[in-house]
Protein backbone atom coordinates (compact mmCIF):
# COMPACT_ATOMS: atom_id res chain seq x y z
CA UNK A 1 0.00 0.00 0.00
CA UNK A 2 0.82 3.24 -1.13
CA UNK A 3 1.31 6.23 1.65
CA UNK A 4 -0.61 9.43 1.14
CA UNK A 5 2.94 10.93 0.60
CA UNK A 6 3.31 8.75 -2.56
CA UNK A 7 -0.24 9.22 -3.51
CA UNK A 8 0.45 12.82 -3.52
CA UNK A 9 3.78 12.54 -5.41
CA UNK A 10 1.43 10.39 -8.11
CA UNK A 11 -0.72 13.30 -8.51
CA UNK A 12 2.11 15.78 -8.95
CA UNK A 13 3.60 14.23 -11.53
CA UNK A 14 0.67 13.58 -13.51
CA UNK A 15 -0.68 17.33 -13.05
CA UNK A 16 2.42 18.86 -14.06
CA UNK A 17 2.38 16.42 -17.49
CA UNK A 18 -1.19 17.03 -17.83
CA UNK A 19 -2.48 18.56 -21.21
CA UNK A 20 -4.82 19.31 -23.42
CA UNK A 21 -5.71 17.18 -26.39
CA UNK A 22 -5.26 20.04 -28.83
CA UNK A 23 -3.42 22.29 -26.50
CA UNK A 24 -5.01 25.00 -25.09
CA UNK A 25 -2.47 27.54 -26.85
CA UNK A 26 -1.57 30.48 -24.11
CA UNK A 27 -4.63 29.36 -22.23
CA UNK A 28 -2.59 26.49 -20.90
CA UNK A 29 -0.25 28.85 -18.73
CA UNK A 30 -3.10 30.18 -16.70
CA UNK A 31 -3.93 26.34 -16.49
CA UNK A 32 -1.20 25.43 -15.42
CA UNK A 33 -0.47 28.42 -12.86
CA UNK A 34 -3.88 27.19 -10.94
CA UNK A 35 -2.63 23.51 -10.49
CA UNK A 36 0.67 24.24 -9.31
CA UNK A 37 -0.54 26.16 -6.29
CA UNK A 38 0.50 23.82 -4.35
CA UNK A 39 -2.45 23.05 -2.26
CA UNK A 40 -2.53 19.57 -0.39
CA UNK A 41 -4.26 17.37 -2.69
CA UNK A 42 -6.65 15.83 -0.22
CA UNK A 43 -9.55 14.78 -2.74
CA UNK A 44 -7.12 13.35 -5.20
CA UNK A 45 -4.62 11.52 -2.31
CA UNK A 46 -8.48 10.36 -0.93
CA UNK A 47 -9.39 8.55 -4.39
CA UNK A 48 -6.04 7.33 -5.00
CA UNK A 49 -5.96 5.86 -1.38
CA UNK A 50 -9.55 4.17 -1.89
CA UNK A 51 -8.93 3.05 -4.95
CA UNK A 52 -5.93 1.00 -3.60
CA UNK A 53 -8.18 -0.12 -0.92
CA UNK A 54 -10.02 -1.03 -2.98
CA UNK A 55 -7.97 -3.07 -5.15
CA UNK A 56 -7.69 -1.15 -8.02
CA UNK A 57 -3.90 -0.20 -9.70
CA UNK A 58 -3.17 3.43 -8.44
CA UNK A 59 -2.27 3.98 -12.29
CA UNK A 60 -5.70 3.04 -13.73
CA UNK A 61 -7.10 5.33 -10.89
CA UNK A 62 -4.70 8.74 -11.34
CA UNK A 63 -7.00 10.36 -14.35
CA UNK A 64 -10.11 9.99 -11.60
CA UNK A 65 -8.11 11.41 -9.11
CA UNK A 66 -6.61 14.23 -11.21
CA UNK A 67 -10.40 14.83 -12.65
CA UNK A 68 -11.49 15.49 -8.96
CA UNK A 69 -8.23 17.87 -8.67
CA UNK A 70 -9.30 19.78 -11.56
CA UNK A 71 -12.85 20.50 -10.49
CA UNK A 72 -11.72 21.56 -7.29
CA UNK A 73 -9.20 24.24 -8.68
CA UNK A 74 -12.02 25.52 -11.40
CA UNK A 75 -14.42 26.36 -8.50
CA UNK A 76 -11.71 28.32 -6.54
CA UNK A 77 -10.05 29.98 -9.70
CA UNK A 78 -14.00 31.06 -10.24
CA UNK A 79 -15.07 31.49 -6.71
CA UNK A 80 -11.94 33.96 -6.19
CA UNK A 81 -13.20 36.42 -8.96
CA UNK A 82 -13.98 40.16 -8.37
CA UNK A 83 -18.04 39.29 -8.85
CA UNK A 84 -17.97 35.92 -6.32
CA UNK A 85 -15.40 36.06 -3.38
CA UNK A 86 -13.20 38.90 -4.83
CA UNK A 87 -9.69 37.02 -3.00
CA UNK A 88 -6.56 38.49 -4.44
CA UNK A 89 -4.48 35.98 -3.04
CA UNK A 90 -4.37 31.90 -3.39
CA UNK A 91 -2.43 29.90 -1.34
CA UNK A 92 0.08 32.64 -0.57
CA UNK A 93 0.32 33.71 -4.48
CA UNK A 94 -1.51 36.29 -6.04
CA UNK A 95 -5.34 34.80 -7.78
CA UNK A 96 -5.45 33.95 -11.10
CA UNK A 97 -7.28 36.73 -12.14
CA UNK A 98 -4.66 39.34 -10.79
CA UNK A 99 -1.59 37.41 -12.07
CA UNK A 100 -3.22 37.03 -15.84
CA UNK A 101 -6.73 39.05 -15.50
CA UNK A 102 -10.12 38.03 -15.65
CA UNK A 103 -10.97 37.09 -18.76
CA UNK A 104 -8.19 34.87 -18.58
CA UNK A 105 -9.48 33.61 -14.99
CA UNK A 106 -12.97 32.90 -16.28
CA UNK A 107 -11.94 31.00 -19.10
CA UNK A 108 -8.90 28.97 -17.15
CA UNK A 109 -11.98 27.89 -14.82
CA UNK A 110 -14.38 26.73 -17.85
CA UNK A 111 -11.16 24.74 -19.28
CA UNK A 112 -9.94 23.23 -15.87
CA UNK A 113 -13.87 21.97 -15.76
CA UNK A 114 -14.25 21.16 -19.49
CA UNK A 115 -10.43 18.95 -19.41
CA UNK A 116 -11.91 17.23 -15.85
CA UNK A 117 -14.85 15.91 -17.98
CA UNK A 118 -12.32 14.91 -20.60
CA UNK A 119 -9.90 12.95 -18.43
CA UNK A 120 -13.08 11.63 -16.90
CA UNK A 121 -14.22 9.99 -20.12
CA UNK A 122 -11.22 8.24 -20.87
CA UNK A 123 -12.79 5.45 -19.02
CA UNK A 124 -14.63 3.01 -20.53
CA UNK A 125 -17.74 3.50 -18.22
CA UNK A 126 -19.80 6.54 -17.64
CA UNK A 127 -19.55 6.22 -14.22
CA UNK A 128 -17.31 8.64 -13.24
CA UNK A 129 -18.39 11.49 -14.97
CA UNK A 130 -21.74 11.05 -13.65
CA UNK A 131 -20.26 11.06 -10.25
CA UNK A 132 -17.94 14.32 -11.17
CA UNK A 133 -20.76 15.94 -12.83
CA UNK A 134 -23.35 15.56 -10.32
CA UNK A 135 -20.81 16.84 -7.74
CA UNK A 136 -19.71 19.97 -9.95
CA UNK A 137 -23.24 20.77 -10.19
CA UNK A 138 -24.21 19.96 -6.30
CA UNK A 139 -20.98 22.98 -5.78
CA UNK A 140 -22.24 25.26 -8.16
CA UNK A 141 -25.16 25.50 -6.36
CA UNK A 142 -23.75 25.28 -3.17
CA UNK A 143 -21.86 28.15 -3.87
CA UNK A 144 -24.91 29.90 -5.61
CA UNK A 145 -26.42 29.84 -2.32
CA UNK A 146 -23.81 30.80 -0.75
CA UNK A 147 -23.14 34.81 -2.77
CA UNK A 148 -26.98 35.22 -2.54
CA UNK A 149 -28.21 33.81 0.25
CA UNK A 150 -27.43 36.45 3.55
CA UNK A 151 -27.78 33.56 6.22
CA UNK A 152 -27.32 29.92 4.75
CA UNK A 153 -28.08 26.84 6.82
CA UNK A 154 -24.09 26.26 7.19
CA UNK A 155 -23.93 22.38 7.50
CA UNK A 156 -25.92 22.18 4.11
CA UNK A 157 -23.96 24.71 2.18
CA UNK A 158 -20.81 22.45 3.90
CA UNK A 159 -22.03 19.28 2.36
CA UNK A 160 -22.46 20.93 -1.46
CA UNK A 161 -19.74 22.72 -1.66
CA UNK A 162 -16.58 20.62 -0.12
CA UNK A 163 -19.00 17.09 0.92
CA UNK A 164 -19.79 16.89 -2.84
CA UNK A 165 -16.35 16.44 -3.73
CA UNK A 166 -15.17 14.81 -1.28
CA UNK A 167 -17.89 12.00 -2.14
CA UNK A 168 -16.95 12.51 -5.55
CA UNK A 169 -13.15 11.34 -5.31
CA UNK A 170 -14.28 8.17 -3.22
CA UNK A 171 -17.34 7.44 -5.58
CA UNK A 172 -14.84 7.75 -8.93
CA UNK A 173 -12.10 5.49 -7.08
CA UNK A 174 -15.25 2.96 -6.73
CA UNK A 175 -16.48 3.09 -10.18
CA UNK A 176 -12.48 2.73 -11.60
CA UNK A 177 -12.01 -0.41 -8.86
CA UNK A 178 -15.57 -1.61 -9.81
CA UNK A 179 -16.74 -1.99 -6.60
CA UNK A 180 -20.09 -2.65 -7.50
CA UNK A 181 -23.19 -0.26 -6.34
CA UNK A 182 -24.40 -3.13 -3.53
CA UNK A 183 -21.22 -2.30 -1.99
CA UNK A 184 -20.89 1.29 -2.38
CA UNK A 185 -22.65 2.28 0.76
CA UNK A 186 -20.53 2.05 3.71
CA UNK A 187 -17.68 3.96 1.55
CA UNK A 188 -19.99 6.61 0.51
CA UNK A 189 -20.78 7.05 4.54
CA UNK A 190 -17.06 7.42 5.11
CA UNK A 191 -16.64 9.73 1.96
CA UNK A 192 -19.58 11.77 4.13
CA UNK A 193 -17.50 12.13 7.38
CA UNK A 194 -14.39 13.05 5.88
CA UNK A 195 -15.78 15.89 3.61
CA UNK A 196 -17.51 16.82 6.98
CA UNK A 197 -14.18 16.28 9.12
CA UNK A 198 -11.99 18.56 6.75
CA UNK A 199 -14.79 21.35 6.43
CA UNK A 200 -15.00 21.55 9.93
CA UNK A 201 -11.32 22.16 10.79
CA UNK A 202 -10.90 24.45 7.77
CA UNK A 203 -13.44 26.44 9.62
CA UNK A 204 -11.19 26.41 12.77
CA UNK A 205 -8.12 27.06 10.65
CA UNK A 206 -9.96 30.18 9.25
CA UNK A 207 -12.06 31.02 12.35
CA UNK A 208 -14.75 30.88 9.90
CA UNK A 209 -17.90 28.99 8.63
CA UNK A 210 -19.29 26.90 11.20
CA UNK A 211 -17.02 28.29 14.31
CA UNK A 212 -18.43 32.05 13.63
CA UNK A 213 -21.86 30.62 14.54
CA UNK A 214 -21.41 27.99 17.48
CA UNK A 215 -17.33 29.10 18.52
CA UNK A 216 -14.42 27.39 18.25
CA UNK A 217 -14.79 24.90 20.72
CA UNK A 218 -17.61 23.61 19.20
CA UNK A 219 -16.28 23.31 16.00
CA UNK A 220 -13.03 21.08 17.56
CA UNK A 221 -15.83 18.80 19.38
CA UNK A 222 -17.63 17.98 16.13
CA UNK A 223 -14.47 17.69 14.87
CA UNK A 224 -13.35 14.97 16.51
CA UNK A 225 -16.42 13.30 17.06
CA UNK A 226 -16.77 13.03 12.74
CA UNK A 227 -13.37 11.81 12.94
CA UNK A 228 -14.16 9.16 15.22
CA UNK A 229 -17.15 8.48 12.98
CA UNK A 230 -14.95 7.76 10.02
CA UNK A 231 -13.16 5.77 11.86
CA UNK A 232 -15.68 3.59 12.42
CA UNK A 233 -16.62 3.57 9.13
CA UNK A 234 -13.58 2.12 7.99
CA UNK A 235 -13.86 -0.57 10.44
CA UNK A 236 -16.43 -2.05 8.66
CA UNK A 237 -14.84 -1.63 5.64
CA UNK A 238 -13.69 -5.50 3.54
CA UNK A 239 -10.88 -3.84 2.90
CA UNK A 240 -7.33 -2.74 3.95
CA UNK A 241 -7.95 1.03 5.63
CA UNK A 242 -4.83 1.57 7.45
CA UNK A 243 -4.00 4.33 4.86
CA UNK A 244 -7.24 5.85 4.97
CA UNK A 245 -7.01 5.72 9.00
CA UNK A 246 -4.06 7.69 8.56
CA UNK A 247 -5.12 10.07 6.39
CA UNK A 248 -7.87 10.69 8.63
CA UNK A 249 -5.54 11.21 11.57
CA UNK A 250 -3.49 13.55 8.95
CA UNK A 251 -7.05 15.83 8.57
CA UNK A 252 -7.83 15.96 12.15
CA UNK A 253 -4.42 17.17 13.13
CA UNK A 254 -4.75 20.35 10.98
CA UNK A 255 -6.86 22.02 13.34
CA UNK A 256 -4.98 21.23 16.87
CA UNK B 1 -38.37 11.60 -41.43
CA UNK B 2 -38.77 14.75 -39.22
CA UNK B 3 -38.94 18.23 -40.22
CA UNK B 4 -35.79 20.38 -39.19
CA UNK B 5 -39.31 22.58 -37.44
CA UNK B 6 -40.51 19.03 -35.51
CA UNK B 7 -37.01 18.34 -34.03
CA UNK B 8 -36.84 22.05 -33.49
CA UNK B 9 -39.68 21.22 -30.98
CA UNK B 10 -38.64 18.37 -29.83
CA UNK B 11 -35.24 20.42 -28.79
CA UNK B 12 -37.33 22.81 -27.09
CA UNK B 13 -39.50 20.97 -25.23
CA UNK B 14 -36.55 18.94 -24.01
CA UNK B 15 -34.68 22.10 -22.96
CA UNK B 16 -38.07 23.21 -21.09
CA UNK B 17 -38.46 20.09 -18.91
CA UNK B 18 -35.11 20.48 -18.21
CA UNK B 19 -33.78 19.94 -14.69
CA UNK B 20 -30.92 19.52 -12.24
CA UNK B 21 -30.75 15.74 -10.64
CA UNK B 22 -30.80 18.08 -7.39
CA UNK B 23 -32.34 21.31 -8.51
CA UNK B 24 -29.98 23.87 -8.40
CA UNK B 25 -32.00 26.39 -6.42
CA UNK B 26 -32.36 29.96 -7.21
CA UNK B 27 -29.81 29.41 -10.08
CA UNK B 28 -31.97 26.89 -11.84
CA UNK B 29 -34.19 30.40 -12.63
CA UNK B 30 -30.74 32.07 -14.47
CA UNK B 31 -30.06 28.36 -16.50
CA UNK B 32 -33.66 28.29 -17.54
CA UNK B 33 -33.60 32.34 -18.80
CA UNK B 34 -30.37 31.82 -20.27
CA UNK B 35 -31.92 28.65 -22.52
CA UNK B 36 -34.92 30.49 -23.23
CA UNK B 37 -33.24 33.35 -25.51
CA UNK B 38 -35.29 31.52 -28.31
CA UNK B 39 -31.60 30.69 -30.41
CA UNK B 40 -32.28 28.98 -33.49
CA UNK B 41 -31.56 25.38 -31.78
CA UNK B 42 -29.54 24.97 -35.03
CA UNK B 43 -26.71 22.88 -33.21
CA UNK B 44 -29.43 20.42 -31.45
CA UNK B 45 -31.22 20.16 -34.82
CA UNK B 46 -28.29 19.20 -36.51
CA UNK B 47 -27.72 16.86 -33.89
CA UNK B 48 -31.35 14.77 -34.32
CA UNK B 49 -31.25 15.01 -37.92
CA UNK B 50 -28.15 13.40 -38.63
CA UNK B 51 -28.85 11.25 -36.01
CA UNK B 52 -32.28 9.95 -37.57
CA UNK B 53 -30.72 9.96 -40.78
CA UNK B 54 -27.55 7.95 -39.67
CA UNK B 55 -30.53 4.95 -38.24
CA UNK B 56 -31.29 6.37 -34.41
CA UNK B 57 -34.33 7.55 -33.10
CA UNK B 58 -34.84 11.07 -32.07
CA UNK B 59 -35.76 10.22 -28.79
CA UNK B 60 -32.65 8.87 -27.66
CA UNK B 61 -30.39 11.66 -29.59
CA UNK B 62 -32.01 14.08 -27.42
CA UNK B 63 -29.87 14.19 -24.39
CA UNK B 64 -27.00 14.46 -26.56
CA UNK B 65 -28.31 17.68 -28.82
CA UNK B 66 -29.09 19.25 -25.80
CA UNK B 67 -25.88 18.67 -24.13
CA UNK B 68 -24.82 20.03 -27.33
CA UNK B 69 -27.24 23.36 -26.97
CA UNK B 70 -26.42 23.65 -23.23
CA UNK B 71 -22.11 23.74 -24.10
CA UNK B 72 -23.17 26.39 -27.02
CA UNK B 73 -25.39 28.47 -24.47
CA UNK B 74 -22.40 28.35 -21.82
CA UNK B 75 -20.49 29.96 -24.20
CA UNK B 76 -22.69 32.75 -25.11
CA UNK B 77 -23.30 33.49 -21.20
CA UNK B 78 -19.30 33.50 -20.16
CA UNK B 79 -18.76 35.41 -23.49
CA UNK B 80 -21.02 38.11 -22.97
CA UNK B 81 -19.37 38.94 -19.32
CA UNK B 82 -18.01 42.66 -18.94
CA UNK B 83 -14.46 41.09 -18.80
CA UNK B 84 -15.03 39.84 -22.00
CA UNK B 85 -16.87 40.49 -24.79
CA UNK B 86 -18.98 42.57 -22.50
CA UNK B 87 -21.87 42.05 -24.50
CA UNK B 88 -25.52 43.92 -22.78
CA UNK B 89 -27.99 42.14 -25.26
CA UNK B 90 -28.26 38.78 -25.93
CA UNK B 91 -30.96 37.84 -28.42
CA UNK B 92 -33.03 40.83 -28.11
CA UNK B 93 -33.22 40.75 -24.00
CA UNK B 94 -30.91 41.44 -21.16
CA UNK B 95 -27.77 39.57 -21.47
CA UNK B 96 -27.29 36.95 -18.10
CA UNK B 97 -24.99 39.08 -16.28
CA UNK B 98 -27.30 42.54 -16.74
CA UNK B 99 -30.82 40.13 -15.86
CA UNK B 100 -28.89 38.48 -12.88
CA UNK B 101 -25.29 40.35 -11.97
CA UNK B 102 -22.44 39.18 -12.90
CA UNK B 103 -21.95 35.87 -10.01
CA UNK B 104 -24.90 34.55 -11.11
CA UNK B 105 -23.72 34.92 -14.52
CA UNK B 106 -20.29 33.15 -13.93
CA UNK B 107 -22.34 30.12 -11.90
CA UNK B 108 -24.85 29.85 -14.54
CA UNK B 109 -22.61 29.37 -17.35
CA UNK B 110 -20.63 27.29 -14.87
CA UNK B 111 -23.75 24.85 -14.41
CA UNK B 112 -24.37 25.08 -18.15
CA UNK B 113 -21.57 23.37 -19.02
CA UNK B 114 -21.69 20.51 -15.64
CA UNK B 115 -25.04 20.18 -16.98
CA UNK B 116 -24.46 19.37 -20.46
CA UNK B 117 -21.73 16.69 -19.21
CA UNK B 118 -24.33 14.99 -17.01
CA UNK B 119 -26.73 14.72 -19.79
CA UNK B 120 -23.93 13.48 -21.95
CA UNK B 121 -22.88 10.93 -19.56
CA UNK B 122 -26.66 9.16 -19.36
CA UNK B 123 -25.05 7.03 -22.51
CA UNK B 124 -23.91 3.68 -21.54
CA UNK B 125 -20.71 5.25 -23.82
CA UNK B 126 -18.24 7.71 -22.91
CA UNK B 127 -17.74 8.78 -26.52
CA UNK B 128 -20.69 11.47 -26.21
CA UNK B 129 -18.75 12.68 -23.41
CA UNK B 130 -15.50 12.54 -25.10
CA UNK B 131 -17.15 14.68 -28.17
CA UNK B 132 -18.38 17.16 -25.71
CA UNK B 133 -15.16 17.99 -23.51
CA UNK B 134 -12.69 17.89 -26.34
CA UNK B 135 -14.89 20.10 -28.40
CA UNK B 136 -15.50 22.73 -25.45
CA UNK B 137 -12.02 22.79 -24.60
CA UNK B 138 -11.73 23.62 -28.50
CA UNK B 139 -14.17 26.37 -27.68
CA UNK B 140 -12.53 27.78 -24.94
CA UNK B 141 -9.53 28.21 -26.60
CA UNK B 142 -10.91 29.87 -29.00
CA UNK B 143 -12.11 32.49 -26.92
CA UNK B 144 -9.02 32.96 -25.54
CA UNK B 145 -7.38 33.46 -28.96
CA UNK B 146 -10.05 35.90 -29.56
CA UNK B 147 -9.46 38.04 -26.58
CA UNK B 148 -5.59 38.15 -26.38
CA UNK B 149 -4.69 38.33 -29.72
CA UNK B 150 -4.77 41.59 -32.01
CA UNK B 151 -5.27 39.93 -35.51
CA UNK B 152 -6.07 35.85 -34.70
CA UNK B 153 -6.17 33.89 -37.99
CA UNK B 154 -10.13 34.05 -38.78
CA UNK B 155 -10.55 30.61 -40.18
CA UNK B 156 -8.43 28.80 -37.87
CA UNK B 157 -10.46 31.17 -34.96
CA UNK B 158 -13.88 30.18 -36.88
CA UNK B 159 -13.12 26.07 -36.48
CA UNK B 160 -12.42 26.73 -32.79
CA UNK B 161 -15.42 29.14 -31.81
CA UNK B 162 -17.94 27.73 -33.87
CA UNK B 163 -17.21 24.31 -36.20
CA UNK B 164 -15.68 22.22 -33.00
CA UNK B 165 -19.75 22.33 -31.76
CA UNK B 166 -20.50 21.76 -35.23
CA UNK B 167 -18.13 19.08 -35.21
CA UNK B 168 -19.36 17.50 -31.74
CA UNK B 169 -23.55 18.40 -32.94
CA UNK B 170 -22.60 15.78 -35.70
CA UNK B 171 -20.05 13.58 -33.53
CA UNK B 172 -22.20 12.85 -30.86
CA UNK B 173 -25.55 11.67 -33.40
CA UNK B 174 -22.91 9.18 -35.17
CA UNK B 175 -22.03 7.72 -31.44
CA UNK B 176 -25.43 7.05 -30.17
CA UNK B 177 -26.33 5.89 -33.62
CA UNK B 178 -23.56 3.33 -33.34
CA UNK B 179 -21.82 4.83 -36.13
CA UNK B 180 -18.37 2.56 -36.09
CA UNK B 181 -15.70 4.86 -36.16
CA UNK B 182 -14.25 4.07 -39.79
CA UNK B 183 -17.72 5.03 -41.20
CA UNK B 184 -17.88 8.85 -39.81
CA UNK B 185 -15.23 10.37 -41.93
CA UNK B 186 -17.86 11.39 -44.74
CA UNK B 187 -20.06 12.91 -42.39
CA UNK B 188 -17.50 14.75 -40.20
CA UNK B 189 -16.82 16.08 -43.57
CA UNK B 190 -19.84 17.66 -43.67
CA UNK B 191 -20.01 18.95 -40.11
CA UNK B 192 -16.55 21.25 -41.20
CA UNK B 193 -18.50 22.46 -44.22
CA UNK B 194 -21.86 23.21 -41.94
CA UNK B 195 -20.01 24.95 -39.33
CA UNK B 196 -17.91 27.18 -41.85
CA UNK B 197 -21.13 28.33 -43.92
CA UNK B 198 -22.83 28.99 -40.69
CA UNK B 199 -20.20 31.19 -38.89
CA UNK B 200 -19.37 32.87 -42.81
CA UNK B 201 -23.07 33.89 -42.98
CA UNK B 202 -23.29 34.64 -39.74
CA UNK B 203 -20.22 37.01 -40.12
CA UNK B 204 -22.45 38.54 -43.07
CA UNK B 205 -24.96 39.50 -41.01
CA UNK B 206 -23.13 41.14 -38.26
CA UNK B 207 -20.75 42.42 -40.80
CA UNK B 208 -17.80 41.18 -38.63
CA UNK B 209 -15.03 38.50 -38.64
CA UNK B 210 -14.32 37.08 -42.42
CA UNK B 211 -16.45 40.20 -43.78
CA UNK B 212 -14.11 42.86 -42.26
CA UNK B 213 -11.04 41.44 -43.42
CA UNK B 214 -12.35 40.12 -47.32
CA UNK B 215 -15.17 42.40 -47.71
CA UNK B 216 -19.18 41.31 -47.82
CA UNK B 217 -18.89 40.07 -51.66
CA UNK B 218 -15.85 37.46 -50.81
CA UNK B 219 -17.64 35.97 -47.68
CA UNK B 220 -21.02 35.26 -49.67
CA UNK B 221 -18.71 33.95 -52.43
CA UNK B 222 -17.05 31.42 -50.34
CA UNK B 223 -20.27 30.86 -48.08
CA UNK B 224 -21.57 29.65 -51.49
CA UNK B 225 -18.93 27.31 -52.83
CA UNK B 226 -18.91 26.03 -48.94
CA UNK B 227 -22.51 25.28 -49.05
CA UNK B 228 -22.31 23.10 -52.48
CA UNK B 229 -19.56 21.40 -50.73
CA UNK B 230 -21.94 20.68 -47.62
CA UNK B 231 -24.44 19.29 -50.51
CA UNK B 232 -21.58 17.23 -52.40
CA UNK B 233 -20.40 15.85 -49.03
CA UNK B 234 -24.16 14.77 -48.83
CA UNK B 235 -24.81 13.01 -51.40
CA UNK B 236 -21.46 10.57 -50.79
CA UNK B 237 -23.19 9.23 -46.80
CA UNK B 238 -25.23 5.98 -47.40
CA UNK B 239 -28.31 7.63 -46.11
CA UNK B 240 -31.51 9.69 -46.63
CA UNK B 241 -30.08 13.08 -45.99
CA UNK B 242 -32.92 14.68 -47.17
CA UNK B 243 -33.77 16.81 -44.33
CA UNK B 244 -30.04 17.82 -43.91
CA UNK B 245 -30.06 19.10 -47.09
CA UNK B 246 -32.94 21.10 -46.46
CA UNK B 247 -30.87 22.61 -43.14
CA UNK B 248 -28.12 23.33 -45.62
CA UNK B 249 -30.31 25.80 -47.75
CA UNK B 250 -32.08 26.95 -44.64
CA UNK B 251 -28.26 27.88 -43.30
CA UNK B 252 -27.18 29.90 -46.55
CA UNK B 253 -30.34 31.28 -46.83
CA UNK B 254 -30.10 33.47 -44.01
CA UNK B 255 -27.28 35.65 -45.30
CA UNK B 256 -29.42 36.39 -48.95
Amino acid sequence: MRTPDEHRALVEDFLERLAAPDGLGGLERAVHYALAGGGKRIRPVLCLAVGEAAGADPEGVLPAAAAVELVHTFSLVHDDLPALDDDDVRRGRPSLHVEFGEAVAVLAGDALLAEAFRLAAGYDTPEVVRELSGAALGMIAGQYADVTESEPDLLRLHARKTGELFGAAVGCALWVARVPPAGQAPWRAFAAEVGLLFQLVDDVLDGDGYVRVHGIEAARTLADTVAGRAEVRLEELPADTSVLSELVQVLAARGV
